[in-house]
């Protein structure tokens, strides 16, 4: 995240209630993979045909929005922690991606070519 | 994410690849549970004491970069496509947070306040 | 579980590999919860309208009675640690759900009545 | 399960509040891996040092047999909605684990042999 001032806040948040001690990296994964799950549960019981909507009706829009913030927080936590670039991460993981599923051979398909 | 370059190659990975009929919200919810499972199977047998060290192996360390850049992505794509800003989204929660855990009563103590 | 045999056999294969030092109540969430992911991975990408289908298909059908099959196993081996009957914990719980959700109000409804 | 009343009320509960038309599976792996966030989140900021005694405090024990109890209950609904014994499935992924893992060389050793 390159947004200094975001990470000053965040990072004093959690000094000033002295917290990192309850954040080594192995409780931080655990807290980041709660927090997807709660944004799982919202979606639960909504359609694949309905997500779309779902996701723009406010109260839903809302709840949503708070449990991406929890999950950003915790990913960002974690990082930060064991100093790994989230975004050098994703370069890194889009381009393994990129090799992984090759065009011609993933046009229009969610499964991996050689499943 | 404000990283302009990131965002372009994102998108255009996924519209390469006409993903974007899997991508509803509900799906991607579950490509970011997933992925946060995957990421906390590196930890489940390591203990709390040795979560930093353990971070810092170049193996592991590869392997947790990776299935982080994974949770990064997916959590991206979900906030795409559904248009929320997970900057704002974070700043929101970290508000929120700063009320539910008042510094006095929080300070060392991971539970809840109220809990 | 009730199934004497099975128990027999899933702490023999804890014993015999002495896995019960990696076995604490926090790794085991960990490993049910990751093995949740895994299962949960099998159907990221398939539409809830044919989640049935695809459940029949016979090499869908055998990763997932192995996913399902890991989750069992972690969540016995965490009752077992812990010393919860999952039986009756299962009763329990419907016991409250059936509190929680009355019927005039739930038929047909997903959502908890006072969501 | 062998539990021929418990199988009973739990269709039941289902049936009367027409809920099988959200049950589909990939809504019920959704379900389960929710509720195993929930327990992970019991256990993210205990150390695996106290996680046996913290297993065992009242307050903590309802609260874990509760989530239990929400695991249990999402993937009995799983297995019966897509036709697949619990016990079956967990014997046979004992049986490919007594494979993967052979005695001699997982002894003491959290991770897989050729890891």
């Amino acid at each position: 995240m390159k947004d200094a001032s975001l990470v000053k806040e965040l990072r004093g948040f959690v000094a000033e209630r002295e917290w990192s001690q309850f954040h080594d990296p192995k409780n931080l994964v655990m807290l980041l993979a709660s927090e997807a799950g709660e944004l799982l549960a919202e979606y639960r019981w909504v359609r694949n045909d309905n997500a779309d909507d779902f996701s723009r009706e406010p109260e839903a829009r809302q709840r949503i929005a708070n449990e991406i913030g929890d999950v950003g927080i915790a990913l960002w936590l974690l990082c930060d922690r064991i100093g790994i670039d989230l975004q050098a991460a994703m370069r890194d993981k889009l381009q393994r991606n990129r090799r992984r599923y090759p065009v011609e051979l993933s046009k229009g398909r969610a499964a991996r070519p050689t499943e």
